[in-house]
């Protein structure tokens, strides 16, 4: 059977590993070691995650982003042409191996990939337990969208940008986002003491996911009791400001202070103001802890072609035809992108020359591309100089996009490449 | 504040509990003592069950029941004289207390209530924390959404009615189930020990809601681990096809030989068979346990709209127009009924007349009435000879039908007698 190798460990490849041929929660009851449980925590990790993130839905409790009652915004079919252009794809990655584009999608453990070209789908793609209809959890593209709709409300003057946290949030008073600022959060600069390493299995962002309740609580648990709760015990690291340091905490005090400003749960602001506006054809929904907060850091799940919808909004600077649903303002900064020397400095060896503003990783590559990007391989990668859009939701064995980028960069670039010379 | 008392304890009534007046899971956070948890186990209960009813998804996991991409079935907007009339409407509760109709519905907790006549909307009023869009619980009118489709699959040759349990489900032999056959589950006439009086604390009815894990488990439980577990531990109480015994366990087992014998989940066949078809305006879900199997005796949410088409289906002998969905042969054998001599052994001295067949409660009533009901003031009450269909939802503190029937049996009867002179 078919292996990758990633920080020395091997794993079956995206072929060998599809949930569904391997029996996963297939059946009634499923076999005992094809049963996928919450209370096993093994459901975020590999193989288990190449179903579970299709159907996270159905292991923790969730609230609802209705798409409404529009039509949906139509994005055509691929033409069997567009289909065999993108799939002549030969992809050269960082290491100088070859692939078909189709091996480059299975050894990169993708789920479902959309290409959208002027606003059409040119390729669709789905594998292993997703399906067009069911949403796929998206890890922290979840930012991308809290951030642009934070932005949004800037930029309609509900938020300001240097506001304090705590002139809306005082129950953070004493936490390290006491004396942080609205721009601090956007731009993950905040000197806060979080330890985000998802290999190593005490770092702090596991108890994150014991207090928001997306992983299980050991018998006894005693710690903080919902997301709002943690963010109240996190202590400052040092000033804000300073460096880029990306840490998903930013993003949950960003929903908190977006509920509070506006009085709407994060949920009902993504319907109101994006799931609507773009006439999203399913709805999506996010993971929520014990007291009803959404998980704003990544819990939110949406379909491929959903997904898509939302770059293509982003890459038609916030409209969708003559309907402006993000300021354009909003957009244009985002594109700019954000102090390339403070990123610079944070270690991203594969993504030389980024920055990252808005909670968007921002290329300023030849594509003009800005990014959400999600552990796991999930990728929402914009690029209005190809006017081109792809969506990528995936199971990969790997937390960090590092064990990906070396295939996904080179196959986004050329995508991007070859839709110019269409 | 106005009190109503069942059973010798005092309820505020329902303006008085409205779940949204009273802040409950309002404000992030909501307040400590207007917090709905799970793990509290109060979920279920008065008054937390005025809100938790139209939000079980943000409290347990759940799959979803999609409504495909069809148009919707249109039913129309009341007319506001249809409103003036339904709202004259004095309604005379069995102990002979007099009621405007709007103190009818509060007075029996009602989250929502929709009237249609000749399939055309003439009443449609929502309260507390429902809203058109928003699914709610409905308890045992899950059973009938079941037994519609089991007898459906018996019409088909997927089933047989005289199939034995263990034929399918060998997991249940030994268990109360050995020799039942499929009838005798879809008329409730198995002989099982299992004691479903929600009013005792102690009954085996939290037993299967703690193996379906739509309650908490204690720290250290050790009992049966899934639905399905559950049912294999349920022993013998007699022959049977002598009595009609309401045990929902008995729907738990139809649901799980439908997906043994068609190998397709219960909320995929949902989906398929009538979600789609009677065209819902939006997804439905049910509760799953931790091994993703459906609560098929209680779980299923639906919006109100979307469990008046489904009433509607049925009035109409099973088609929507020209689309026969469930075959005339079932429905007609519903409004048949079942063994009126064996229902009338049974206790239900509010319910004179009845009987009980693939889990519709049948009146034989002057509207030719045939009903889904579930606990806490779940209704679907289906009245060709008034052309009538009644869709209520509703948060009542008390379980049992018996505490809120003495008004709605005369509400409900009073709007066929309205509608037939109209």
């Amino acid at each position: 059977m078919a292996q990758l190798n990633f920080d020395g460990v091997d794993y079956e490849d995206g072929v060998a590993s599809d949930p569904v041929l391997n029996g996963w929660m297939q059946g009634s009851p499923p076999r005992a070691d094809r049963t996928i449980r919450f209370a096993d925590d093994r459901f975020l990790y590999f193989p288990q995650n190449r179903w579970a993130l299709s159907h996270i839905r159905e292991l923790l409790p969730t609230v609802n982003v209705p798409r409404g009652r529009g039509p949906e915004w139509s994005l055509g079919s691929p033409a069997p042409a567009d289909v065999d252009s993108v799939e002549a794809l030969m992809i050269e990655s960082l290491d100088g191996r070859r692939r078909s584009f189709s091996e480059a999608l299975t050894d990169t453990y993708v789920d479902g990939i959309a290409v959208l070209h002027r606003g059409r789908l040119v390729y669709e793609r789905y594998f292993g337990a997703l399906r067009p209809e069911l949403p796929h959890l998206s890890f922290s593209l979840t930012k991308s969208y809290a951030a642009t709709l934070a932005a949004t409300l800037v930029c309609e003057g509900a938020l300001a940008a240097d506001q304090r946290v705590t002139s809306l949030l005082p129950e953070l008073v004493g936490s390290a986002f006491e004396d942080a600022s609205l721009r601090h959060l956007l731009d993950m600069q905040v000197g806060v003491a979080f330890n985000e390493d998802y290999a190593d299995p005490h770092a702090q962002v596991w108890a994150y996911a014991r207090a928001a309740g997306t992983r299980p609580r050991p018998a006894g648990y005693t710690g903080p009791d919902g997301i709002q709760d943690f963010l109240a015990t996190l202590q400052s690291a040092g000033p804000h400001g300073l460096i880029f340091d990306y840490k998903s905490v930013n993003t949950e005090v960003l929903c908190w202070m977006m509920q509070r400003a506006t009085g709407v749960p994060f949920a009902a602001l993504l319907a109101d103001r994006i799931w609507g506006p773009i006439g999203c054809e399913f709805d999506g929904y996010l993971g929520v802890d014990a007291k009803g907060f959404a998980v704003g850091g990544s819990g939110l799940a949406m379909t491929l072609r959903d997904l898509t919808r939302f770059g293509e909004l982003m890459r038609c600077n916030g409209a969708r035809g003559s309907n402006q649903v993000i300021p354009a303002a909003v957009v244009a900064d985002i594109r700019r992108g954000g102090d390339r020397a403070k990123f610079a400095g944070a270690g991203y060896d594969l993504l030389p020359g980024y920055s990252y503003r808005d909670m968007w990783w921002v290329s300023h590559d030849e594509h003009a591309a800005f990014e959400g990007r999600g552990i796991h391989g999930q990728r929402l990668y914009v690029a209005p100089a190809a006017e081109m859009v792809v969506a990528r939701l995936a199971s990969h064995p790997v937390a960090t996009s590092a064990a990906h980028d070396p295939v996904t960069m080179p196959l986004l670039r050329a995508l991007g490449r070859l839709l110019k010379g269409a």
